[in-house]
């Protein structure tokens, strides 16, 4: 039996040996999403992010509690972009999460960089299908910070929430722009310290003025709720299910769901061609007559626009020198 | 007389439109590029970066004197990468540049993200090279943080200063391994407030464990060094300049600073390509035939590795349906 059938049948072990395959980049990874395409189950993603130490982690072991509670099964994967060198400050946090490690019906993976950011973008696509087709029903992505990479993953999520605490206040002056972009909710966690009545304020009615504006997305009408939580003491995780849900049926009901899973797999295949170009022409670059045109650029012989030009007009470009990765 | 032969002798206005084309990613840009490549003079690329707020503006300002004040010319070039939303919240500091408005030894350019974050970093490097053509002997590039995109801009620096203050104390946590990755200079500006001593004391120890770690680049004997300065009141900035100075003469005695170019050129051309490839593919998904099997990936007819590998596969992927670019 292939590890597909296996994941396919429900088996964890399959699954956590495909995400592997995923995470690094294998040359089973475009066979794999392949064979698991006619399998992709209706799996619900909702985005989680915001600065460390805001408490992502403990709202997401929370909703993960609510959504087994309903019934639901859930998966779980922390995406750290943020620290290419140090391997993951995020993996710490899964700890906490131990409380669902023996739920069958609960599935945890953390993720780290490893070599390109866009990469991670990527994996994390596939995984969120791997996870799709093992039948998960919710799929909770946590990440840190909306840097370009943090909002290439967020891009997966249907639904994303901001958490944010009153301490963060210097950075969200920095980032309210960003922020206003990624959020379809806010959170303003540890909301028993000073300063989160203030911070509530302000994010109302920044996401007031937002609503009103060009910037916000006209598919639907959403002004972003700015909820309060003390995730530790269970407070304010159920008000912030019932959101998620709330604009999940706002996304069905308007058909903007299926618009934007439309766009977003547009957007995917075309970012994967763009990789694959490159991984191309790399290789080529490495391997043959092309190293000589590289070495010119390098030591400034010729500029590297006419090079570009020189080297896109050759019909063999795209010829295949050495392994094929299909 | 063209552009570049008006750029070429000493005409700024001729100098600030080809930024502009630069900066639009106009059609000219390649022969733009082309024409001044056998005019590179050797200008030294100094990156600055730290958060808003950390008085960036005014060391650039500070350091523009002195170097005016030994009779070097100077560009300056500020990049706004974090705020592809607002517009770039850099711009407000330049006024505090116009001291040197009038000064026909020093250029001055603001540049903020119009489109792709990629696209910003090829911008600010082939800016640079107008720079160097035009004879400006130091180039400070100043940006914001230490994201992807910000990495990728500093990357075109021979020397990067990093510029924190008292207050970031969290953010450099988060981002320490970052950071050390970035520096080649620390320098910690308003250091008469509180918290700078312990600022200073905890960058070195970061910089002293960084120095003897396997990350710390090999190719030159350098140990991150950690200086103290009050911009504002004209303290710290002469030896900052000193510093960069020797860092500048250790990259060259080691023979460092032409390696490094060397591979700064190599890999911006290997992005150059991906970028011609990119626009190339994404001109004949929009025009043609292509767009048919676009359709079939965003309706999840058919998965996204499978059409790429079927289009990969096609002689004429690269061949010139619409306009061309050079």
């Amino acid at each position: 039996m292939t590890l597909v059938e296996r994941l396919l049948g429900g088996d964890r072990l399959a699954l956590a040996r495909l995400i592997t395959h995923v995470e690094n980049r294998s040359e089973a990874v475009p066979a794999i999403m392949r064979a698991i395409h006619g399998h992709l189950r209706d799996a619900y993603a909702v985005g989680i992010t915001g600065p460390p130490g805001a408490g992502k982690s403990t709202i997401v072991d929370r909703l993960t509690a609510l959504l087994r509670g309903e019934g639901s099964t859930v998966g779980v994967i922390a995406v750290d972009p943020s620290s290419p060198f140090t391997g993951g400050a995020v993996l710490g946090d899964r700890i906490r999460m131990q409380a669902h490690a023996l739920d069958p019906g609960v599935f945890i993976r953390s993720m780290a960089t490893r070599g390109s950011l866009g990469g991670l973008a990527r994996a994390t696509g596939d995984v969120l299908k791997l996870l799709a087709a093992f039948g998960l029903e919710w799929i909770l992505v946590e990440t840190v910070g909306v840097g370009q990479t943090e909002l290439d993953i967020l891009q997966m999520a249907d639904t994303t929430v901001v958490v944010l605490v009153p301490e963060s206040g210097d950075a969200i002056q920095t980032m309210k722009a960003g922020l206003l972009e990624a959020a379809d909710i806010f959170v303003v966690n540890k909301a028993d310290r000073p300063g989160a009545p203030g911070l509530m304020a302000e994010l109302k009615f920044a996401a007031h003025l937002h609503y009103a504006s060009a910037a916000s997305p006209k598919d639907i009408d959403w002004e972003i709720p700015v909820l309060s939580a003390e995730a530790q003491n269970d407070v304010g995780v159920a008000e912030l299910l019932s959101e998620i849900k709330r604009h999940r049926e706002t996304l069905e009901r308007a058909g903007t769901l299926r618009t934007r899973r439309r766009q977003r797999r547009r957007a995917e295949f075309q970012g994967l061609l763009v990789e694959e170009l490159r991984t191309t022409v790399e290789r080529r670059l490495r391997a043959d007559d092309l190293a000589h045109t590289l070495d010119e650029v390098a030591d400034g012989r010729i500029d590297p626009y006419s090079a570009a030009a020189s080297i896109l007009h050759r019909p063999d470009l795209l010829s295949r020198g050495g392994g094929s990765r299909d």
